[in-house]
């Protein structure tokens, strides 16, 4: 073959096909299917939406990485370079393609408002799209699978999601994992017993680094913001007694800070212990953190002890609606699965369960175009059946085909040949055998 | 509920939710089963393409209807106001949105000619983006669904193609349509019978008019390219007996055309009469063009006889690989089903056939969230089970809410209510009957 060189993909993006295609599916499905199984609803939303959407919705840092779609028919000759200068991008752009799944459920529940009964409950899976740097497991272009409750204060939210990691984990074979469990609100009575409620996102920010620098790390950039010597003893013995509650409540204690958020989360742990089978995977993490301003309570992430991979779930409530676009009084909980990092991890630990589901294959062999079609139609009710399409290759050359792509059986005239065991019957017993 | 103002969805776009996206797969999974049973693999390509693949790819009319994707991170005070207007879009733009599947199919197969077994199977079913003018029944964000033989010469794969066509609608009962099957070849012929070979875009532009102008309009407007009044007179004769093969053979015999093409169409029809049960459905027709520049040998359409909904499914050969990309002697065969136009039949005939599938639905009533998970994790074997979040409810609202979101149970303390019947038994009973 030669001629006109056609470029590769884009950079940070793949094409699917064969046994990866079959992976990736099987994932999405035992996802979906538990989903479905606790009562939530598919939702597709497009992939292209209104720049509009994205006022309140993203931090600077998260605008950047937005894919925008170029006006069409722009007249490049009324261009005014003045009014280009001082618009950029929003003359040019009035929409967007997905880089999350949460502003479309934003905008789905914001549409049909009248007719939604709440709390709602729908999970969705999509591509999504980032302009990042493309790295090592990280694309451009890739699924988002979350589901969401919106509309319920009740902490039965939360416990139903982490049921649902359960269960997917458990169908995936995933037997080593941990659940870290915290509250966003013991993350603010941290900061204030460290006295840098006033620098709260620079905190937040650091405390989230803790799976990257280490404990040590933390500290280092913790002096930074916190001056005071005796806080920052403070927060090495916190830290490295981020998995104990009763330490946390005596310390609370002694500073004069409330309990009420950390006995709030272990009467929550109470409950998880009677609702999921595996609570032993459960772990409390008071240094975890799950990004700057969308969690509000209880959050949760899913870490592999196998393979060090980052969070591979993940979630917790929000107050999404009402902080970031006055949609009042609905709370959302929310899980989130990591599709590419589990991938990895079902690949390196080899547990891909994919196997048995697949059809045989036969292929018809060609004799100059003369089929029973009857025949091949009833081999395609429990078979794969495909033609051998060249009516000219001898019969040597269609069998080294059929082994060479792996088929199972081969149909020659009025007999059917195993390619496996070399045995050869009539099609007729064939059929009736079936 | 109050507060800011959400945009909608953007026009030609639309979320698929309940009922709705349950039907959209009901056709997706009809369908793509087919094509693995005939031994197509699936393939998943990324939504967005480098710009440099459209190339020799599209015509005038399509490219304006490509959404590109704005460059991230332009600098406007670096813009050079007279590059930009002699550049246009590719100063600011290097990657699309799909337009189609054939060009990311060309590319796959490009980036993998060295590993890929020839003939070579796939099928891809994705959304596509066009920047249309929204109108009734065209969207700007849609699903194509594709199967495309790559890679033999064989007319054994247009067989298969009307085979899968016939396979599916039998699938989805759809009882009342044609396949009309037509060659290029012919209409080449055609255009040298009229003397319009040297205007051979027009005519078939024009030709290609006749479901929506008639016979009468097709001739009015060939009367502006064909000037002469005896082949006028032909071309009349020729459309109304355009399903007529022994008329086109003597019609072509009398101008002294070589009836080859005609007589290869007609060994087609033969070789499909053994291979398609319902033969009847098939119609040949000389006046089918399906668009300009596209196919070059068998071409076939689907169009319902119970509704008018333009084609429902079409494909035929192309040599798009050699004439448009220069990759040698890659002949494709492609079958293309119209999701939406489906979509519209099967809802407008009432014959979606997607009950029967669902679980059926308890709702786990809540009494101050106590709750027996054990009894529930078994329920959710067989059933979709859904908490009643809020734990302070009490049971008649509780009730109310099952009703009205049509559950088929309640679970209330240990007794399972049947919503249907009103009957009421003990869990430990209904478990041991499942």
């Amino acid at each position: 073959m030669t001629g006109g060189l056609l470029p590769g993909n884009l950079p940070g993006t793949k094409d699917f096909y064969g046994l990866e295609l079959k992976k990736l599916k099987y994932i999405l499905n035992v996802i979906s299917g538990v989903f479905e199984e606790f009562g939530y609803n598919e939702l597709k939303t497009p992939s292209i939406e209104s720049l509009e959407l994205i006022k309140n919705a993203y931090g600077q840092e998260s605008s950047k990485l937005i894919y925008k779609i170029l006006n069409s028919g722009i007249n490049y000759n009324d261009i005014n370079i003045d009014e280009l200068k001082d618009s950029g991008d929003s003359l040019l752009s009035k929409k967007f393609l997905l880089y999350d799944l949460t502003l479309p459920l934003v905008r789905y529940v914001y549409n049909n408002r009248n007719n939604i009964v709440f709390p709602f409950k729908r999970y969705q899976i999509q591509t999504v799209w980032r302009a990042d740097r493309p790295q090592k497991g990280r694309s451009r272009e890739f699924f988002q699978c979350d589901a969401d409750i919106v509309g319920s204060n009740s902490l039965l939210c939360e416990l139903e999601q982490i049921q649902i990691i359960s269960t997917v984990f458990n169908r995936l074979s995933v037997k080593n994992y941990n659940i870290r469990i915290n509250s966003r609100k013991i993350i603010n009575d941290l900061a204030v017993l460290l006295g840098v409620n006033d620098r709260f996102n620079e905190f937040c920010i650091i405390l989230d680094k803790i799976d990257k620098i280490g404990v040590d790390g933390v500290i280092k950039e913790m002096e930074i913001i916190i001056k005071n010597n005796s806080k920052i003893e403070i927060l090495k013995k916190i830290l490295n007694s981020r998995f104990d509650i009763e330490f946390f409540k005596s310390e609370f204690k002694s500073a004069s800070i409330s309990c009420e958020n950390i006995l709030e989360l272990e009467s929550f742990l109470n409950f998880l212990r009677s609702a999921v089978k595996e609570f032993n995977h459960i772990i409390v993490d008071f240094s975890l953190v799950r990004g700057l301003n969308y969690y509000t309570g209880i959050i949760f992430e899913v870490v592999s002890t196998d393979i060090n991979l980052g969070s591979i779930a993940g979630g917790g409530r929000y107050e999404y609606f009402s902080n970031h676009f006055g949609i009042k009084e609905l709370s959302g909980v929310g899980v989130s699965f990591g599709i590419n990092r589990i991938y990895t991890l079902l690949d390196e630990l080899k547990i891909f369960n994919i196997s048995g589901n697949d059809k045989k294959r036969i292929l018809i062999s060609n004799n100059n175009n003369k089929f029973d079609f009857n025949i091949i139609e009833q081999l395609r009710k429990k078979y794969i059946v495909e033609y051998y399409y060249s009516k000219s290759d001898d019969l040597k050359k269609q069998l080294k085909y059929a082994n060479k792509l792996l088929f199972d059986y081969v149909l020659i005239n009025n007999e059917i040949k195993d390619l496996n065991t070399g045995s050869q019957i009539s099609v007729v017993d064939f059929l009736n055998s079936l």
